[in-house]
């Protein structure tokens, strides 16, 4: 029979929705040691708050969150409130003993990051940053065939991460649903939002960065306040990102990111060119990934489509069968599941704090660079 | 608050738990006055039976349909178990005055079939046919680009629908996995199992069918029997089938199904060609829509690419955001959600046991045309 | 220094100046024993030959194509003249010792092809028919994978030719550019021009085609006539064919061609499905063949897009370098070379006469099956 | 009857051969008022020029390019010699007053170039550079779409450049076929060769770039020369550039180029992002343009493939019928169609000398600051 682990959730926003229903799935799917028990979930909004909990399962509702990480019935602090609390909330709850997951980005600079990664590991507790990504079957073949040796010497990475949302000057800024438009709230515009996947992605593929330079701009300079209708208030994000880097591997990278991109809805793609082979990939079609293997015969060479939904490949043997894909809410479940079985083995879990620490620090440089106009080289890189 | 609409569910195989994973799920993200309650699921294995039903939260158990259905705590029995119980199950449940789900195909025969579609409206209850595609948002969008006449006439529609999974001389036959290579449990075999499939989406968009002319094949005439390691024998099911197709709306078609098309893992697709406009779909790429639209000018014409994510997709304002594709298991959970709403309405559902009815009526014709070798036109079609 | 090799071609149209580039150009890319000259080109409009010899440098001009068969200084007849006239042409030349070469189809019915491959085998003289599609690379590449055992045995053959440039009811028919719409001329309509293409690919890449049920449709029933502007008269062609086949080597097909395809311009396609492999192509992308390799290890096993442009692919030594494709009019080029190559070497060129009228059969058959409604086997299949 | 132009050919490696094919096809397939004679070609190796002369039509040889200008009989001069020598033979030829058509890149940096420009502007002859891609008919056609105001506000530009072909560390540097890897020769590795494609594409489309900040690298250090086997020499050219770029539109760009990128044979792609639209295309499906249109209704927003084969296409009409490709050596033709309507017409073609310093002057700025890891700014940019 497998073990509780209770629950405590903060933030019932598009991510509490993506983590609740995480909760709920993981144990049909995965045979696990333990099972989350939906404790609680916490919010500032006690109405609507209710109703969230009743449609979801959870058993209770905090309005605080010092009360719920106070609460001997809660073992683990799930963080999916905006950028600005994850600090304050994951620190306390370490030092409450608590296991703590955080939604990403980490925190809204490194600052704050170091001191979380600090938190959770003086209190020795299991910790996880939700950089749901790399629990797309895809990006975990990806992986596993970096793993195997078959890039050999990587010569290029590149990644975009692109979305088209905000071009309309109608969209207004901050407010519950639209605090990633808020510099104050989020830390940043797509740099912390889109291009932590990407840099979090590229470094677990490829290893650390060494450095970068990068450019920014904010093409809508004024925006209404969506808590204060007919308000105007300047925008403090960048709308749009991208950098050169270089490897510590000696590979060269490009990254960009933004929500300026005519027809690009969740255009998330890296494409890395190794001696051995390459691989692309595109988050619009997560099922699938590009393999070009330099070891095919040279008549038949050719860009692979590998349809990512057989047994063989990474989390599918947990899903339905070859042919059959899974959608954007399983990268949180089996994030989870995976987070999980750590719990069972003892192995850590990667990315924990300390990993995406060295996110946040890249994404440091870049605004940094952005505002210099100069190659940054990464502390520790 | 929702009213309770209490579940008797036959069949824990694959399709046991796609139906308990809609009903799990549905109204965490549809918003619903019914809301299902896991009231009983039955099968013959009790000690599997219990397990499966501790994952997937049943309250209790039955291994004897007749019991389940007798039980006055059951509104609607949901038949997941194997294509030669559909009919009994049916006939008994509508006597009963149980609403009836169930998978697909309705029944091993058109016979069989029209015995359920007529025991269901002389017991005046609701009813509905799993044919689950008909919810993928991308094939529901083909539905209203037909709808709102972009097509125009229609000259050509071409299905196929190809796996590759039984190409290993080495599968067996038969047994609780594998039923739908048996003949006798599965009524036919690519012809029931996918093409019924590829006929109800095709009478769906397009209208009925006129005549068909058709062959099978059966590339692999002897397997070891699943039930009876070492034993072979004849198999019964045909492998393959194609058949040419009259619409009544004067357009010409073509269907194909197999499961020895290597490379193709659940390869559903269709074509139509209209004077107005073409669409394009393939269930490997589910998120996807092509459409080529006549009216655009001259020099832009081009086949688009519908990532079919947006609020303004069919379903997709209930999931996640756009961009962010959802899987084979929602298709289920979007058909759940239609059933339910219908009954909220009063409106009858689509697929119901006469519309599926139709679609057995031309797979019968198929299999016999592919006998006789003549063409056969499809009785009241 | 190349033998010169005295060409009399007939006919300036679409297929006449496909020729003519042929010719031209042949010589600056192949290394050949011989050199086309561009003796005399034929046909029976003096002012506008005129025009078209000068522009491509053919060095006289014929108006009646007995007296070009008689000149002494013509050692080859080509006919690109429609192809109601492919017969006498071709026998005329035959018996009078030329080379022939001859447009597809070979003639407008199977009795007359017979004559032709007669004519030219008891004529002892070199001859091909300009089958094109056959000299894209990517084809060529098919056939080779084919004759290396990597598809193992074949179970399905799938073909699709589709175009929409008749849709219009504007469009006349019959005329100096339309004669393909009149079955007169042209012999039938899509399923001479258009699926005899696919025939021939088919037989070449899968072996002798055993029987057939078809069904055709004219969707137009009257158009005006090009040369009497006004004039309404009834459509005698099929604007589309469909058909189902048996190989000889028992592998299934299917084979599809229509002018009424919205969005398909040059829609060329055939799937091949094998045991150890599948083979995909498109025309619209001719420089691309898709191919999936059972052997491939099982988590990267993927359809792989071979861009048929590097040295080590049929022809494309001769052109230019990897990535770098070329067009429609280089297939034209690449089967004259291969002709020329095979009077050098003494080999018989395929598809010769005898080869086309396999094709011309299979036609015959598809359109008598299309009136019957009955199954035809292939005589000699 | 059309005028004649006589050509002074220079260089007979692979860019000799396109232009020379170029020449000998114009006419065939535009109409114009003037035909250009293959006067002479010219290289210093006599005897493999005798042969190229003969196979291509070339009428006369001169091995000494200062006796080729100085032939009365010669009207224009085109150089497709290596880019050091671009300089001295289009100044001579311009101060000889013979028309000038060059190979990309103008020259081996921009001071050489501007003395170039200055040349032929002083001469007041007509010149040209040879920037083919131009006239592929997708990005002729992207240029009209932008220029029709479909794409709105630009955000963004992407250019990619990307093959393979010099991983191994075997392939040699220098010599004839190989200059392209000397420094020396070519002024640059694949800034000057390729990135030069996509500055010249780019500020053609999205206009003037204000500054660029860029990194180099060349991963293989030493190399065999080609010309004294056995021995090593060091790599002197940028194997891979990368670079940001800031528009005077105020859109951001970002640019790549590498000979490293497995599996990428000649993609070279460029995506633009408007507020109205947008664009994306690849030399390796060279006939396709991808088109976003923000105008189309909601649930059929998608990117449109459009196959770029119609008469309404740019240059298509010269060629064969819808769905028939071009290839690669057809943007040379088209290239000097335009050039040969240039002189009729009297306008000025673009991209003439001046345009391509411009393109020059970037790749200069691109080089420079990758030595010193500064932004740059474009001098009258």
């Amino acid at each position: 029979m497998a073990k509780p682990l209770n629950i405590g959730l903060i933030g019932y926003g598009f991510m509490g929705r993506t983590h609740s229903n995480a909760y709920r799935k993981v144990n049909q799917f995965f045979d696990l040691e333990y099972h989350p028990v939906m404790k609680a979930i916490c919010a500032r909004s006690e109405e609507t708050l209710q109703a969230f909990a009743e449609r979801w399962g959870w058993e209770s509702c905090e309005t605080d969150w010092h009360k719920l990480i106070e609460r001997d019935d809660i073992d683990a602090i799930d963080i999916a409130s905006p950028n600005n609390t994850h600090h304050d909330i994951a620190v306390a709850a370490a030092q409450a003993g608590k296991m703590v997951l955080c939604e990403k980005p980490l925190a809204i600079n490194a600052a704050e990051g170091l001191e979380m990664a600090e938190a959770v590991e003086q209190a020795g507790v299991a910790n996880m940053v939700w950089f749901n990504y790399r629990r797309v079957p895809a990006i975990a073949l990806a992986k596993q065939l970096v793993t195997e040796g078959r890039l050999g010497k990587v010569f290029h990475y590149r990644a975009e991460y692109l979305q088209d949302w905000t071009i309309s000057p109608k969209v207004p800024q901050g407010g519950a649903t639209l605090w990633r438009l808020d510099a104050e709230v989020a830390g940043s515009g797509v740099t912390g939002d889109l291009l932590a996947h990407s840099i979090d992605t590229a470094m677990w593929l490829n290893g650390p960065i060494h450095s970068v330079t990068a450019m920014t701009e904010t093409f809508i300079k004024e925006r209404e306040l969506q808590d204060e209708p007919g308000k105007i208030g300047p925008v403090s994000i960048d709308d749009a990102c991208a950098f050169l880097v270089r490897f510590e591997n000696g590979a060269m990278g490009t990254f960009e990111s933004t929500r300026y991109a005519r027809g690009r809805k969740n255009y998330n793609t890296f494409e890395i060119n190794g001696e051995g082979g390459s691989l692309c990939f595109d988050l619009e079609d997560a099922h699938r990934l590009e393999y070009f293997d330099n070891c095919d015969d040279d008549h038949v060479h050719g860009w692979r489509s590998i349809l990512v939904t057989d047994f063989e490949h990474p989390y599918m043997d947990k899903w339905w069968v070859p042919g059959c894909v899974i959608g954007y809410e399983h990268t949180f479940i089996n994030a989870l599941a995976d987070f999980l079985d750590s719990l069972a083995s003892g192995e850590t879990l990667q990315p924990d704090f300390r990993c995406a620490l060295d996110t946040q620090i890249v994404c440091d440089a870049v605004l940094e660079s952005a505002k210099s106009g100069q190659w940054i080289e990464i502390a520790g890189g």
